[in-house]
């Protein structure tokens, strides 16, 4: 696939999705008002949508064509965004702004900060569970839910999170910085692929291949953003590069080296591709996708 | 039911839901072992454990036997344990103490109070979807679900805390407060409830009216909590009694008065009490509960 073809039905792929997540934001009114404006001024921030278009592509590829994914899509970008949410909160990193944006806490206020967060993480459970009013697979859409749950939580991206928190700043290894790699970022990614397989009817040897494949993925993806800190420049990462070495922040570039930190994500894409093209299955644009996520230069 | 003999077997009951909350508690093990130890020490700080009870008098009225009962027992406690952990934090009600202990975030620090009320509210949906593996009947446990996110969300509890934080200190109206009265305190025993129905195959109709039921007993319940701050001393209630006052809070009293707030309560319970009387199932324990909730003096 060219790249102009791929960035253009990339672009088309990530507004249906927007369109998806529309159908399924709060109208404005009652009481309790300004949870609904903060909870949609969350979801609409931008970005790039990535889990529940991955998600789709997983569905599609193996044959998936029915309702029920649009409410685990919608589910898992709400999941995504409340830990965003939460983790820009003054007790947490005390950000002002994301994406050029006020984050929520600081313009609605902490304590809103903190409901909305609640709000998104309980609504993508709502919306969720949605999916049982429109599958004749009641089992499959229970299994998707373990799973977005499971790997959310405390053994996923939440345990992710206490893990960062904890070890930042103090003299991290290797095993501890994959943990912390593996469940806050690629926890999430890995429900994606999982939860596309399963709705679609993937057998569970296939479910646990994707599981492996968005795991090397998201690793990838991870010591990429380690290393484009430090070979990018402002201009083309659109946000301050060495931000790493200003904050001496342990990352795999300063604990391998950048030559090491280029083959981990070569043997990691290796992996993955391979994985992806030992399947039953095929997904062109799936893969090109995530050929550029591994090679991306921003 | 003589009074000394409902206490024991309400004693005994609150430790058998005890011991099914154990069985769900995680090890305190690994990189993120610390909000594991968060997440338990807020589940383990005592409680009435009331939602989990209801659940499980209303599931055996209907003559359910299941094992999935348990993970939605258990869930809904980790739901409700969720929200007094966030209504603790600093940027909520401030408080450093509950039930005579540290809250979470003055024993873990501000950012593991945050995680440890993410990480209950996913938990607890990880836990609830465990019942899909114990079921012969996925669909029962995913209404199960929905109603615990949907009276959880921004249509239930949260939508309550969201009401409070923005009416409070503010002129309410009683429409204000009543909206704020059921959805804060409530929405999780209408989940309770219904909850308990659905798993044991009660009716819409049936749902529809333990849906009823808990809202004029939440409503009651929450009445009579204004009433006994005006009317109750420090050694009965347990805790400092004229705190509405004192805070200038506007409640049930404030706005209609001893007489009315007492005659409402009596309203709310009859209604209840003869909807639970009109079901075609009964539970006596249940009755006697409800009523003991009703007229306590504590």
């Amino acid at each position: 696939m060219e790249q102009n073809v791929f960035e253009e039905e990339l672009k088309n792929r990530v507004s249906s999705v927007e369109g998806i997540l529309a159908e399924f934001l709060p109208e404005e009114t009652g009481y309790q008002k300004t949870i609904f404006e903060a909870l949609n001024y969350s979801l609409l921030a931008g970005g790039k949508r990535l889990r529940p278009l991955i998600m789709r592509e997983v569905y599609s590829m193996f044959g998936g064509s029915g309702p029920e994914i649009r409410f685990l899509m919608a589910a898992i970008e709400m999941i995504h965004t409340s830990s965003l949410v939460h983790d820009d909160l003054p007790c947490m990193d005390n950000d002002l702004y994301r994406r050029g944006k006020p984050t929520t806490w600081s313009k609605f206020g902490e304590d809103m900060g903190t409901l909305a967060g609640d709000a998104l993480m309980i609504y993508a459970f709502e919306t969720a569970a949605g999916a049982f009013s429109k599958t004749s697979n009641p089992g499959r859409v229970g299994e998707a839910i373990r799973v977005l749950a499971s790997k959310t939580g405390i053994y996923g991206m939440i345990g992710g999170q206490t893990a960062d928190v904890e070890l930042t700043g103090k003299q991290m290894d290797g095993e501890q910085l994959e943990f912390i790699y593996r469940l806050k970022t690629g926890a999430l990614l890995e429900a994606s692929m999982m939860i596309g397989g399963i709705l679609a009817g993937a057998s569970e040897e296939q479910t646990a291949r994707l599981e492996n494949i968005a795991r090397n993925v998201g690793m990838a993806f991870q010591i990429r953003d380690d290393i484009l800190d430090v070979t990018s420049n402002l201009e083309t990462l659109g946000k301050p590069v060495h931000s790493d070495e200003r904050n001496q922040k342990i990352t795999y570039v300063t604990l391998y080296g950048l030559a090491e930190a280029a083959e981990k994500v070569r043997e990691l894409s290796e992996e993955a591709i391979r994985e992806l093209d030992g399947l039953p299955v095929k997904n062109e644009f799936l893969k090109e996708l995530i050929m550029n996520l591994i090679t991306r230069e921003k």
